[in-house]
């Protein structure tokens, strides 16, 4: 049966998903809510939405809500959004963080209506003129504390992730939140970190920039991402960010020991140990 | 004119090369040396090269000889390679730091008759079988203390990366090697430590990869890089190399630092400060 979704935050993701459960079937009409004119008007000229309107006219109309907006702003509106979502209509949002907008609703008495999610997917780019068809396609998307929504909520969920082509995992909120700071969040840490070390150094030596290659490139690449969705993600999940970024500074420091101290058998098993990795992400 | 050209060491870069200035027509002959068999065989097949000779006799037969092999190797047969050399044929080699190599020569009565260079080029992969076509087109590539090689000899060179489209860069070796410190180098340190504190934490949460998206990905993929190429680049540049770390590590604590303290400003200022990296690398 086809729903009417609409979609809170008009960007990447949002916007993917609009295109995507559009293209499917499993949405029959599909409102945008922005705060935003520019991306409003983007996400109609783009046919990523049908039509605009207001955050309470557009959750009155749906059968699933979309909250795709930075992960502070996701736990503003939620509890919101529940008081005012019909009855047997879901909400999902898509933020990188799951214990603090769990926490945020957790006394709600619409609770079990709420399905948190997270698919793991994305680029460095952001606005509706990111949007991508496939985004989700055999990507991973984790769903947390499955067994605190109701049956038929999680089921809509399920179901719209079905369309999306996505693997579903189930997870609690805070393996979740470890988990994704360790394969996600402390990702974007270090690039943000290496593009304020290489910029700095450019400011004395303007030709830098000229012998990046692909190398520097593909590490540097998620320091793109933006502060207005990162910057709340750190925030938000900095009980597991900070202990895990200590691990990867002594990580660094144990290599950085070993070239200090000539310590080639030592620096040789850090790489192959490094190496291992090859194996681990090709499936 | 079109050159015997010999290349020692039948990898990535090597083979590619060959591919490349056999096609361009700039090399009517291509000799491969390669101490493992199994590259001799795989670079025969695939019509890398056009015959397998033993290092000395190739030297001997070549107008170019490129070293492609692993930088400590390089800096112990480039002394080897010139004792035999013919006048007026060039060798070059294509290591990813030049201040060692440089010195490793110095003094030889045919140093002339050495151009160092640098193409910034490379994939994570390794071996012949890894060789593309294309790999330095409109690529930078590094020719380091120009004034020290003979005027025929750096033609030559010139015009071989001309045939590979490269873009040329000149520079002193002494800062080839900082630069590529900042933007090879450490990317490659803090990719090698990122996949070692994620495997590190794979052994008690065998799941952890089952997250991994792109962003992931793209941060740890040049932890695939070999070690056998990789430890020596370390090793030769690690006077550059270890400074560039600190700095690094500095910038990742400051990240820290303002996380721990919740100084929302200097976090959000530390990530847009990093957001500018996305003007420096479309050019």
């Amino acid at each position: 049966m086809s729903k009417k979704i609409s979609i809170i935050g008009l960007g990447l993701i949002g916007g993917s998903m609009a295109l995507d459960l559009k293209k499917s079937g499993f949405a029959s009409h599909v409102i945008g809510v922005d705060k935003l004119e520019k991306h409003q008007k983007q996400a109609l000229n783009l046919s990523i939405v049908d039509e605009i309107l207001p955050l309470h006219e557009a959750v009155q109309k749906s059968d699933i809500v979309i909250v795709a907006v930075p992960v502070n702003a996701i736990s503003k509106l939620l509890s919101e959004i529940l008081d005012i979502l019909p009855e047997n209509a879901v909400v999902t949002d898509v933020g990188s963080t799951k214990s603090s907008l769990i926490e945020a609703v957790k006394n709600h008495p619409k609770r079990r209506q709420y399905v948190p999610a997270h698919p793991m997917s994305g680029t460095e780019n952001s606005g509706p003129a990111a949007a991508l068809h496939g985004l989700f396609r055999n990507k991973t998307a984790i769903i947390c504390n499955a067994a605190d929504a109701s049956k038929e909520a999680l089921e809509t969920v399920k179901t719209m992730y079905e369309n999306l082509e996505s693997k579903l995992v189930f997870m609690d909120a805070s393996s979740h939140d470890e988990h994704v700071g360790y394969v996600s969040h402390l990702s974007h840490a270090i690039s943000y970190a290496l593009a304020v070390a290489v910029l700095e150094k450019e400011k004395n030596d303007a030709a830098i920039f000229n012998l990046a290659s692909g190398g520097f490139s593909s590490t540097v690449r998620l320091a793109k991402s933006s502060v207005d969705m990162w910057l709340p993600i750190f925030e938000q999940n900095k009980a597991f960010i900070l202990p895990i970024i200590d691990i990867y500074l002594d990580k660094l420091k144990e290599f950085k020991t070993y070239l200090e101290h000539d310590d080639t058998e030592k620096l040789a098993e850090f790489i192959k140990e490094a190496n291992r990795i090859r194996g681990k992400l090709e499936h």
